[in-house]
């Protein structure tokens, strides 16, 4: 039987969601879990390949597994059995045909910035501390000039054979308390891009960069032009449509 | 010289703030970094005592120490020093005769209560999880009875031959997204008072106390008769009023 279920991490401990030989992963977690829980080698497929240190509340997993007691026994199952920083929620039967990436219409991501003067050991897994004034309206114009269909060359790469273009549907900048958070959804994400668009929109708020010199990055399409990459723990991935 | 600070820390990883013989606590980190910067051997002093797991955004210390390059510099130094999951905010001269202890009128804690389902990694150091309905609206009729000056000899052991009078100036719930939050100021608390106070108030949310047992069980002052003490990782020390 093939299942679908909503993942939930902390990204902090591990080399990010796809599995490698000798390192903790996520997926390789989440498959030692089903190993251990209906003796079986299953292959885990996430909606996102995110990156070391990179979060997750609404990360989109399937996998195939003989089990006969129920969608919330093999939920309940895996939520014993997996580490503390990993959880499983509304897992239920995948659709006929279902892929978590290849179905997947959107991608949601939130990136945080936290702005103090002085670092914050309760958000230092969480946000990226950036101790200046950043203004968000410019970062917002900035954002502004991604939303639509666009070659995104210049923020990342793509998966192997595909092209640089994709759609933004949404990409703004709110303040809630001391963090500035960027909340960004597309139909796709080269890789890399939420953090290099985040690096270098954060050198539109610090006022290094115009709004006119990050839309002239964008245009130019080339890797090369990309301010800073903003660092992993920043960033969450929020949610998958399909 | 005297100096007061602001500390912000995320106890998971210690014993507490006081200092212990053999393990981590805050106080012991705070005076090594002190040590390491200055050269001496100080006492820090901090305004609450807070327990093995609890953090704090605004616990406030003060410390002697002979350092000739401003504060400024010995903030910045100290940071630099300090492991990353404690900081050092707003370190001034201390005015004369203060003490962050007993010079304090006020201290803010939180307390966070999360009622998802499934457990949460991402606030599984922040927040206790108690995935049940719980009825704000009840919680905070608790919370009212609380209000004013009472003896709370239920919900709290006192520091040696101190009364277990204290004064209670705000006490509510609030949701913010999937997070019940408890706010509560008073002039000074009982060792365990606000995880006593929130084991019980979370009774009366889930249906197992009414408004009036809680009551009741406040105006025995009878430490037998509080419900469960609430886990240190929802607790946090957010302000002290001098």
């Amino acid at each position: 039987m093939a299942y679908k279920a909503l993942i939930e991490y902390d990204g902090t401990g591990y080399h990010g969601f796809q599995r490698q030989r000798a390192d903790l992963t996520i997926q390789g977690q989440l498959e030692s879990a089903i190993k251990s829980v209906a003796g079986q080698q299953a292959t885990v497929v996430g909606a996102g390949r995110t990156d070391s240190g990179v979060h997750a509340t609404g990360q989109v997993i399937a996998f195939e597994v003989s089990w006969r007691h129920g969608c919330q026994a093999l939920e309940r199952a895996l939520n014993a059995t997996l580490p503390k920083d990993i959880a499983v929620r509304e897992l239920q039967e995948a659709p006929e045909g279902f892929h978590p990436r290849f179905s997947a219409r959107r991608r949601v991501y939130e990136y945080r910035i936290y702005t103090g003067p002085i670092r914050s050991p309760l958000r230092r897994f969480r946000a990226w501390h950036v101790p200046r004034h950043l203004d968000a309206s410019l970062m917002n114009q900035a954002a502004e000039t991604i939303i639509g269909r666009h070659d995104f060359a210049t923020f990342g790469r793509p998966p192997q054979g595909d092209n640089t273009e994709r759609e933004v549907f949404v990409a703004r900048w709110r303040w809630t308390d001391e963090l500035l958070i960027f909340e960004i959804e597309a139909n796709a994400f080269l890789y890399r891009m939420v953090r290099s668009l985040v690096g270098s929109m954060k050198a539109v708020g610090e006022g290094q960069w115009k709004v006119s010199d990050f839309a002239a990055a964008l245009a130019k399409k080339d890797r090369s032009q990309a301010g800073q990459t903003a660092p992993p723990h920043g960033l969450c991935l929020t949610a998958v449509y399909y």
